[in-house]
């Protein structure tokens, strides 16, 4: 179809790759550079005048230059007459500041959201928001997809020696846990931080039968490590045989490798929703592609057929 | 008047102390820092419900981080309650983009004014706009300011042997060239540069008698100094006895520094709209402040009246 055009920002170029691979398009062609001074330069370099363009951009690190190049995307591109300008933004960033959790906060989840529409987005695509809330900050069509499927595929695949249990690190992800439970026949447990008294180290209770088993923690996003890299050294600690890792979302910023290969932690498996660069060397990390769903997602959605099917 | 509050973030914290000093107010608590992932991180450590609030924040380098911190900061002011949210920025970044001069170009200048917009200024107090036009890109009130009188003060103070001639250097200047030369009282000159025919290097052509005189160039911002240095170099070329250049915004990104100072120019001299960081240690650049000039601006808003006897 001539009317679908598929462009790659910075953030994701070898995903966007294999997006179009998926789908079986060319990227769209389109430079987006610096001025001397630092400010973004962006040409496209093909009409796409009546065109549904999507663009795929992650809004991770650094965050804030990959903000600004979507923004000044959608504005070329709305004045470039497309018909539709869908983002396709695999990690959702500024996503934890997504409530006034103390006086005077913003809310930035909800402010980029506000960005993105008023500089022209007509739809979103994206991936395990970091709450399902942050849907409501859009007043445009938004399709959620889960990461839980592609990673219990990939473990549902592998052979362990012994029985699983998926743990959730936080009480925040017990429902992910869940879900990621149910695609491996396993039972879940649970981390359960507490700090006894003010000023006494937290106290990592388990809850749940982890004794001998193989333990795979599961979160949305892995940024420092810190509470992963705990809560696996928790579970070695009281038994548990092996411990994996995973998330959809590898931020990995700070201590967080360092942190991680001195852990308990076997293997990390991630998604390639934010691109790896130099990490993707260490051993331990695993990282499986969301290409083929984003794919599907925007042909379905270019279709304008339901997506529903591949939330789950 | 406990109601007015001026804030800095992190683009001029030294003008924003003296803006706060010669208005005789102490600068807002609030801390602007980057979470572990580089996400903008913004504490205010006062109340500012109800109150009339200032942000100082030049959209200078590193431009995508400046605009950030101030869309951020304005979030967490308005759903703070501040009465009016009033940005003060001396430099308006990303001007240049003013227009569709090619196909599928974005217009930065009116995408930025509508974020600044989306997330809840309320008005905007700005220092020489590269297009005067760019006002109208805002929906809410703004008041631009000229950074000239500061500039012709500076030149009207000091001794030259010689007659002056105030020179623009291309076409789109020769207004802001006449409104220096009119409070020097001194003529006019223009470079007109012209390519003769394609892949010839460009003639530097004056127009205007600048033979013997000390010739003053001015800009509204001076970027990688291409343009400027060349100037000087053909009004030197072609007898003017000194040169000098002057600018409100001191951009001077990649090879400016160097070019200036293998240039005939004599002594640059700038605002502090835009911080110079290390550049300032060059024996040849003045910096003139715009501290008094913003924080009249300030206080007459803030008082409801006029400030249009600052705009020339
Ligand atoms: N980029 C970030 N890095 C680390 N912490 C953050 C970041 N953004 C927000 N936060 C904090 O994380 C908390 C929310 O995290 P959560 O409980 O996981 O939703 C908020 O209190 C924020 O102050
Ligand atoms: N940050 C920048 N640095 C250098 N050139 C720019 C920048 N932003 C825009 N431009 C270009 O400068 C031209 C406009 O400059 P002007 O003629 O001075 O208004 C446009 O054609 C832009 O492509």
């Amino acid at each position: 179809d001539p009317n679908l055009k598929v462009f790659s920002l910075n953030s994701n170029p070898e995903l966007a790759g294999e997006i179009a691979e998926s789908i079986g398009v060319e990227l769209g062609k389109c430079s987006v550079t610096r001025f001397s001074d630092g400010e973004i330069q962006i040409n496209i370099e093909e009409s796409i005048r009546g065109c549904d363009v999507y663009v795929i951009q992650s809004t991770s690190a650094p965050v804030n230059e990959h903000i600004m190049e979507l923004l000044i995307m959608i504005d070329a591109l709305k004045r470039a007459s497309a018909k539709t300008i869908n983002l396709v933004i695999p990690y959702y960033g500024y996503a934890r500041q997504d409530r006034k959790a103390r006086a005077r906060e913003p809310i930035t989840a909800k402010l980029v959201a506000n960005l993105l529409e008023t500089a022209g987005a007509t739809r979103v695509i994206t991936l395990d928001l970091h709450a399902p809330q942050i849907q409501g900050f859009f007043d445009i069509p938004i399709d959620h997809l889960m990461g839980v499927p592609i990673l219990g595929n990939y473990f549902s695949q592998r052979e362990f020696d012994g029985e699983l249990v998926i743990v959730s690190p936080d009480h925040g992800g017990v429902t992910r846990a869940r879900k990621l439970a149910e695609r491996l026949k396993a039972p879940i447990a649970i981390i359960d931080k507490r700090r006894p008294k003010p000023n006494v180290a937290e106290v990592m209770n388990i809850v749940g039968n982890i004794e001998g088993k193989i333990a795979i923690l599961i979160d949305d996003i892995i940024d420092t490590a810190g509470t992963i890299t705990l809560g696996a050294n928790a579970l070695a600690e009281n038994g548990a045989k092996e411990v994996y890792a995973c998330c959809t979302h590898p931020v990995l910023s700070g201590p967080a490798m360092e942190r991680i290969n001195n852990s308990k932690i076997k293997e990390l498996v991630v998604t390639n929703s934010i691109e790896l660069g130099d990490k993707k060397l260490s051993a331990n990390v695993i990282q499986l592609s969301v290409a083929d769903l984003l794919g599907e997602a925007i042909l379905r959605v270019h279709q304008d057929q339901s997506v529903s099917f591949l939330f789950d």
